[in-house]
């Protein structure tokens, strides 16, 4: 009866998010979620940053800001992103509510129904929503572990009955993949893309979360690189290095992509909340964001190695994975007859729950991986629901 | 060289958004923007919430929350509008990032390219951006005093080549006309909606700025009436009773259209931001909300008055406009052969700004109006003001 976009019907709810109601349970020992622990937010540096407010930045924050974002976070946000040596005063900075946004914003000036776009496989959820959103042709590459296959990417490439609007990597610590492209890697890319007029999305969530201190040369980002002959629009968020709950990302791209991504926000929500942009000045303006950053880090490096340790001893044969670098997953390989959703259903029985393979496959097919998160789950719940999902898989191989 | 889509290729910058840079310097008097007064928000009573954040509440404040909104805020949302005699518990309740967002969110819901929707005229300016970003074939309907021209909406409904996908309107308080629909009005327009497959998207980001008591009984929302055959998505704001910086707003929609616009947002920006939902639930759960309301209707009434006086004193012959009832703006009409972005410049030399009728022309012609708020500007600029504006308007009709 209702008669609805043609958009809309393409669009379809996920399993990881059909079990968000199972994560809820005050026992259930989550590796699902790709959300920062409640217990590492930055609490008193808040506290602190709220109450020397001035009254005037306390307008400020209670008023609409500009389409870009506030004059105080653009400034401040560009001297942290130039440390990191990305081309901040040749390219124009968006801040956005949250990073997803910047992909739907990126996704909409480039898609138009039908559209073929090429992605990793797997890839992130949420830019696999907002390219559907848009009804793209989704074309996917698949993943090796030190970056996405160059060779099929190049096939890809040459054999696509349209050429791609965009290529969307996530380079540095990949959701769900957790890989980490090497320095050749990323400079083989920038040859397969140089002066084909294919814009790169570069998704860069999560790299100022590396574990060790030898890897610093490969997380250069592409943008970074200021390769000539690609449109790099590269995308940031503050939900890994402050609190999701704030829902600030940002864009750095060519000015003449940033016109249009500018009106396309201006049309979506205007701006982006000003009262946590304020906070976010602060906390990168003082200089607590690296601190924050250090500690953090070192978190999170324990608790990747505490389940690698754990899967290591308990995970039967057959079942690999590549110990993370960084960010915040573990995703395992299981063999081709295995179902992950089959072993999701057992692991929420015994009490623990994560992410099947095939949410992040942009096809909604593909099912014998799975994602574990470490990011929210203390050493001691690691420990005690690592040997719970490797149950649960034996269970399963067993079955089959 | 850039192969953008086709429907942001559709967008362009108005003249309001040419004009920010202007509106900045320090001795411009302002009629142009919609934003509440600086001086108005309630800074104390913000201060106090946040120092009174429980720590598992400041945690809920900086993590994700759900699609729909943290349930803190939805349950004290809904006894807020409960109060207005919205039917909460038979339709669904999503937070969104701004009241635009909401707006958006329904326009993606309903909207194919080349779709017909039907809007007033003159028109809120992000509807019709948002509307355009999804290139919906924007078919007008002209305000009377009283409401929309229920003649002509009938007859364009009769003769439209295509169905509608829906009714976009801002019974109360328009933004830019000032109008408030009248109560028979209201009543009318349900009959001629009923049972046509329509939605009606309703606006009421201004209906809590009333400043006359006996307008009560031509404040109920057309949601409140709970229309038979009509599907009413009704959408408010935060903006105008708390503070735009938060970028919170709602939609109250029936289930089978919620379903549609979650998985939409889910895409969008996955969820709107915890920690303004936070601060926005205190605020109304506390009761915070209603004193603040009341404070700032008597501000913004005195503010109308003042500013209907000085146009009553000051305008020339053959200018009209209706005395406003309510929310924030004066919609002047001009004599048929005046151009207002002509009056505009000779304001600006003047120091003074306004925003010109085309702007919330959906098709971006008619310009023998302009718009005058009087929210952010106190009672003696306002004096000092207006009688620059009607200089501006003198001079202009002597020149023609």
């Amino acid at each position: 009866m209702t008669r609805f976009s043609s958009s809309v019907n393409s669009l379809r709810s996920s399993e990881i998010r059909d079990l968000m109601s199972l994560a809820n349970k005050p026992d259930m020992i989550l590796f699902s979620g790709g959300m920062p622990d409640n217990n590492l937010f930055p609490l008193h540096q808040i506290d602190e940053i709220y109450n020397n407010l001035t009254e005037k930045e306390k307008q400020i924050a209670m008023q609409y800001g500009p389409t870009s974002g506030i004059p105080e976070l653009l400034t401040s946000l560009k001297a942290f992103l130039k440390k990191k040596g990305l081309p901040v005063d040749e390219n124009k900075l968006m801040i956005t509510t949250g990073s997803l946004q910047a992909i739907n914003i990126l996704a909409k000036a480039f898609i138009d129904p039908g559209d073929t776009i090429v992605v990793e496989n797997p890839c992130f959820i949420g830019a696999i929503s907002a390219f559907k959103s848009y009804q793209a042709n989704i074309v996917s590459v698949p993943l090796t572990a030190h970056g996405i296959d160059l060779e099929q990417l190049k096939e890809t490439l040459a054999n696509a009955e349209q050429k791609p609007k965009f290529v969307y990597l996530t380079p540095n610590f990949h959701n769900p993949a957790g890989t980490l492209y090497t320095l050749e890697t990323k400079r083989a890319l920038i040859e397969i893309l140089s002066n084909q007029d294919i814009p790169l999305i570069e998704d860069d969530a999560y790299s100022d979360l590396w574990y060790y201190e030898e890897d610093k040369e490969h997380l250069t980002t592409i943008k970074a690189m200021n390769p000539t002959g690609i449109d790099v629009c590269y995308t940031g968020s503050f939900s890994k290095i402050l609190g999701p709950g704030l829902r600030l990302g940002w864009m750095l791209v060519p000015e003449h992509i940033y016109q249009k991504c500018e009106l396309i926000k201006q049309a979506v929500d205007a701006c982006s909340p000003s009262f946590t942009q304020m906070l976010a000045h602060k906390f990168v303006e003082s200089g607590a964001v690296y601190n924050y950053i250090d500690d953090v880090r070192i978190q999170y490096k324990q608790r990747a190695e505490t389940m690698v340790a754990a899967l290591q001893k308990n995970l039967p044969e057959g079942i690999t994975f590549t110990a993370p670098r960084g960010g915040f997953y573990i995703w395992l390989q299981l063999p081709e007859n295995i179902d992950s959703t089959e072993i999701l259903k057992k692991a929420i029985e015994k009490g623990v729950v994560f992410v099947s393979g095939k949410t992040f496959d942009p096809h909604g097919v593909k099912n014998n991986n799975l994602r574990l998160s470490f990011c929210n789950t203390p050493v001691d719940k690691i420990n005690e629901g690592i040997p719970l999902v490797a149950e649960a898989i034996k269970d399963e191989i067993k079955r089959k």
